[in-house]
């Protein structure tokens, strides 16, 4: 009896995705949610597991755990390799085949190197667990080496970290990387942890371009105010073990960062529709695909406009997205015409370190402390939902005191917890 | 000034080797701590980790953390190759010299597979955190291949999990895992997790041989009042993917841990000293190596007697060693003579599941609710010190309410959190 419902299967558990499937939660439909890894990921906290001041358990959640209760809900742990939009098949690695009768695609973007995909070896970026895990090995691994070390120079580049792009995750990273360096200094014996150089690279006119001029002024003060390098309109032109060149200008810097440009999932490219030149998909104003109604792309695998500007990439984009989809299928089993999405925008945060932030809410903005404890309480209710909430209070109000981050542990074969 | 004082070079920052460091923290010393890894680990609470019910860095410390305090102390993140006790130097694997006046060797032991190193890719065993973070992958990963997978027979071979040792980690994984199995039920559609087969082979002619007879029989009555195959008599011959044979059987498993036989670490053997089978050095009451006054051998490396009986590799066994090795260095520089090595027993505990675990004090012993309380407290109690531990109780008050466990992420490339 169940297998005569229409089958509807949702590529990826990220915010779009798993929004989506709770969306369908009562519609006389089977869900399918497929990801790569078991969990959901809660993405703009993962800077905080990149700089080991939360664990990764803290801020991801198994997708399986989190539909349980849904019944009409199943999830494949599974790496898609392609859609085929004619026979409405999803083709998995394992050379299985998924039908659907509606496809929610929302596999979302990595990191783009700008066609050098060759630097990624030497400048991780971060949009998965795995990515904050390797990031935190490396810049605690940095400090240990120099530890170890006598040559000043090479010393010199191991406490230098370059963070290449001045987007939300540059800046918050390199904020945090600097608090840590300082909150660090009693650990070690040989060397200084003051000295350390964090060096923000933008290649635009300015950091955090996606807010308002006068926002991204007090950032770029706030990074400054935190020993940051902040430099604009340098535009990295090679990375090579060790070395980071902007121009002419060669920076000795053992650990580099990559939080530059996206490139969305290639799953979008094999829909068979129009796609930007970063991957991403062109859908119809209900957010379905040209020619496909039956496909639906969201999240920051789409490409969506809103007032003649493009609906960010931000949580709250891909949540909407997701709840538009589920209700635009439910739509369309009652025998109703679907609806066209429409962007709610609650307004942009940002942080860059202790007590320093900005917000834009349109009308007004906020910086400093207010912002701060504003973008604080603002991420620890979105957490509501994940059981860690309480968790990851305590561990913040340990740090906030205490100066101290718990988790900064280095397992071999580069694994962390 | 600072280098003129005696230097003390301590191998693992495990129990003893912390242990030694803080038992030096007024003397008139420097102490080098190394360690392969950067942190501690609190091992008896490994198997939480491995059954994704804590996360690592709710048992470890970086061990830099811990003594960031001790001015005399300096941490070292290295992987030392071996000891040269006629030049008194520790030679790392970077190809660094470290000279040392006092040596004292704490690296532990590797599980042994008895000859069969081949066999370690097939059954990994459980000794650090990046140990038990591929278990609780395998562990986790069989649940979400099973629940692709049409083959019924596959299907149940995935649903078996073996474990080879009946010791207290054989054990108490394997009462968790069919605790886990079970409380998992509501989270797939396509299996049953209650159908799971957890396997327990031991040797010997009981579980828990450490412990008296009437307790290894309850202990072996609580595993399989909790549904686990309990077999004693059973050595296990060979180990394949996905086979394990005990004699001319052939038992059908995706996933097998070992959890049999302890071997040294190697640093042992660089110590010119006579060791036995298992590479453990054998030393003076003091804890010195025969010939070699300036070096101590303590923790699961050592073989220490008392009344006839080896002393256990537990530890409290290792604390009490690092204690006094630091004792007997403070007491050469003082003038005085060293003392001897006593082993104060203050029991023996075991868990095996929820409200089923096993104490033995000697002259009582106590089973069930009541010994299951007393091993949490005990452990709540040890875990002091470390920033964790309300983390901890929160956690396993939220398991012990919903029977759930949080910690079930599996990351790419076998990472995990």
């Amino acid at each position: 009896m169940k297998s005569h419902l229409p089958h509807v299967v949702i590529l990826g558990g990220g915010f779009g995705g798993t929004r989506a499937a709770r969306g369908l939660r009562t519609a006389p439909v089977r869900v399918t949610v497929i990801d790569r890894t078991n969990h959901h990921v809660f993405q703009p906290l993962l800077y905080q597991v990149a700089t080991a001041g939360l664990a990764g358990s803290d801020i991801a959640s198994p997708i399986r755990w989190m539909l349980r209760r849904q019944r009409n809900a199943t999830v494949l742990m599974a790496e898609v390799r392609a859609v085929d939009p004619k026979r409405r098949v999803v083709q998995l690695d394992n050379g299985e085949e998924i039908v659907y009768d509606y496809l929610v695609a929302a596999t979302g973007a990595r990191h783009s190197y700008f066609g050098h995909g060759e630097w990624e070896a030497h400048a991780p970026g971060l949009k998965s667990l795995d990515d904050a895990l390797e990031i935190r090995r490396r810049f605690l691994v940095a400090f240990e080496s120099a530890e170890k070390i006598e040559d000043a120079e090479e010393r010199k580049a191991l406490l230098t970290f370059v963070l290449v792009g001045g987007g939300p995750t540059g800046v918050e990273l390199a904020g945090v990387m600097q608090e840590i360096a300082r909150a660090m200094r009693g650990d070690f014996r040989r060397i200084d942890t003051r000295a350390t150089r964090v060096i923000l690279l933008e290649g635009g006119p300015r950091v955090l371009p996606s807010f308002p001029p006068s926002l991204s002024a007090r950032a770029h003060q706030d990074l400054i105010d935190l020993g940051v390098e902040v430099r604009t309109g340098a535009l990295v032109t090679r990375v090579e073990p060790g070395v980071v060149w902007v121009g002419d200008e060669r920076i000795a810097a053992r650990t580099v960062f990559w939080a530059a440009g996206n490139e969305a999932s290639r799953v979008g490219q094999s829909l068979g529709s129009r796609h930007d030149r970063a991957g991403r998909v062109e859908v119809e104003p209900d957010l379905s695909v040209p020619g496909n109604p039956e496909i639906f792309v969201i999240g920051d695998l789409a490409i969506v406009h809103k007032d003649g500007k493009q609906v960010p990439a931000v949580a709250p984009a891909a949540m909407q997205m997701g709840s538009l989809a589920a209700r635009n299928i439910r739509r369309d089993l009652r025998g109703e015409p679907r609806v066209s999405f429409r962007y709610r925008n609650k307004g942009d945060l940002a942080t860059i370190g202790r007590h320093k932030a900005i917000a834009d809410f349109g009308r007004f903005h906020v910086t400093g402390r207010l912002a701060w404890w504003f973008w604080l309480f603002v991420h620890i209710m979105y957490l509501v939902g994940f059981r860690n909430r309480l968790s990851v209070l305590l561990q913040w109000a340990y740090a906030y005191f205490t100066y101290q981050r718990g988790v900064r542990l280095i397992t071999p074969e580069s694994r962390l917890c």
